[in-house]
């Protein structure tokens, strides 16, 4: 917990510099080998928070997310998507409630109403490793089934990203940045798998996924292992690409 | 063009009840009968501009997009989707430029940096007649081929909508709003033809169409006519909703 000096001089630097009612909060999913994780931060008032932080003056939001991400958890250069506005009045109030004892209304910069921008990331946690800032005690990634209870509304955004990234599958393509460069279908599946939390027909998921274009077939099976030895795959990055503009060909 | 004097009791208004930095644009595309159009305001100054206004100190966003659309066009009742935030730190500087010499800089609302959320709609424009307000000269449906020339960003957030409408078509249901109660595939598929600009296999769009769960067959044909008569469906609303909320069954 912050003292009274180190809370008033943290709100006067935020009135300084930041634009007031307005804030960002990042859900970073981390996948591994068939894991999903999100990172939260334990703050040392043992509360947990999605990484969150504010906008600077004349901070383009694309860079204030990129800012807030690395100054919370040290990662760097992680892809943010804007997913949606929260922007109940009532959402930060939590805030205000706990300085209100310990700033006058007019320097508590926790007493405005703040409206936060969700963005949302999925990459390898096995390839970032989050450190802390002077405000928490820990960041860490929790598994997706067992995340603590969050502050504020965390709860709802964390759903709100899942609930997209889901939606995305159905018309973007997703992996690049996760799969090795040569891998098998079954692999490929497992990440769908994972991410929707259930199990996908195999001769299915393989006839949509190659209908999309976006892989490759190496003319090598694998080599080694016991049974028929399975294809491997890469992206093709063009059509990779241009489906993550434009959609799936698949599509309409 | 306001005078000093209306301006500078605008801005007072404004710094009074909203809050700063952040505005709401809206994009109602309009389409009946195969022909999509776009709502768009001219002002007094002979300016065009997509329907935007700001946010009240204590109101929900989703409210406060409806409110301006309301009060810029006269339009009620139409469902809002967000869909992005624009935050460029430069977005706006074509506004305070504007009202500079008439403004001291301190009560000039304009000059703040504005984040803009966006919020797109997709109506019959048959069934809605826009009036327009005391800032405007005329709220009118534009030709979506045919837009003219708008300030700020505003071409960039049509475009924006338009590009989320066309990806939406990919894993959500359209038309329920659209559509008569019981219509053709063929009508049904003039919809999407139209929003996506391009034509669409007929045998292609009825199998995946029907794939999707969310259509009930009629058992009669319509009656009358030369040709062979074409089924007429309706949609499922119970699937329909479902889609809405989760995606396409057709999708993993």
């Amino acid at each position: 917990m912050l003292t009274q000096k180190e809370l008033i001089e943290y709100c006067r630097n935020a009135d300084e510099n930041y634009l007031p009612h307005i804030s960002i909060d990042c859900v970073v999913f981390g996948f591994h080998e068939g894991i999903m994780k999100v990172l939260v931060l334990k703050m040392k008032n043992d509360e947990w928070y999605l990484p969150g932080g504010f906008v600077l003056k004349n901070e383009p939001i694309e860079m204030a997310a990129n800012r807030i991400l690395k100054e919370r958890t040290g990662l760097d250069e992680i892809f943010l998507q804007q997913f949606h506005v929260f922007g109940d009045p009532e959402r930060s109030k939590e805030h205000f409630e706990m300085y209100k004892d310990m700033l006058p209304a007019k320097q508590n910069w926790f007493a405005n109403r703040f409206l936060t921008i969700g963005y949302y990331a999925l990459v390898d946690f096995c390839n970032v490793n989050p450190a802390h800032d002077q405000l928490s005690v820990s960041c860490t990634w929790s598994d997706l089934n067992d995340v603590p209870k969050l502050k504020l509304d965390h709860t709802l955004i964390l759903k709100s990203a899942l609930d997209t990234l889901r939606l995305q599958l159905n018309y973007q393509p997703i992996g690049y940045n996760l799969m090795p460069k040569q891998f098998t279908m079954p692999e490929l599946q497992k990440l769908y798998e994972t991410i929707l939390d259930k199990k996908l027909d195999r001769r299915n998921f393989q006839r949509r996924m190659l209908g999309f274009g976006i892989l490759t077939r190496s003319g090598q099976p694998r080599k080694g292992g016991a049974h028929k030895a399975p294809y491997l795959y890469s992206f093709d990055l063009e059509n990779y690409e241009a489906a993550l503009k434009e959609g799936f060909k698949g599509g309409w």
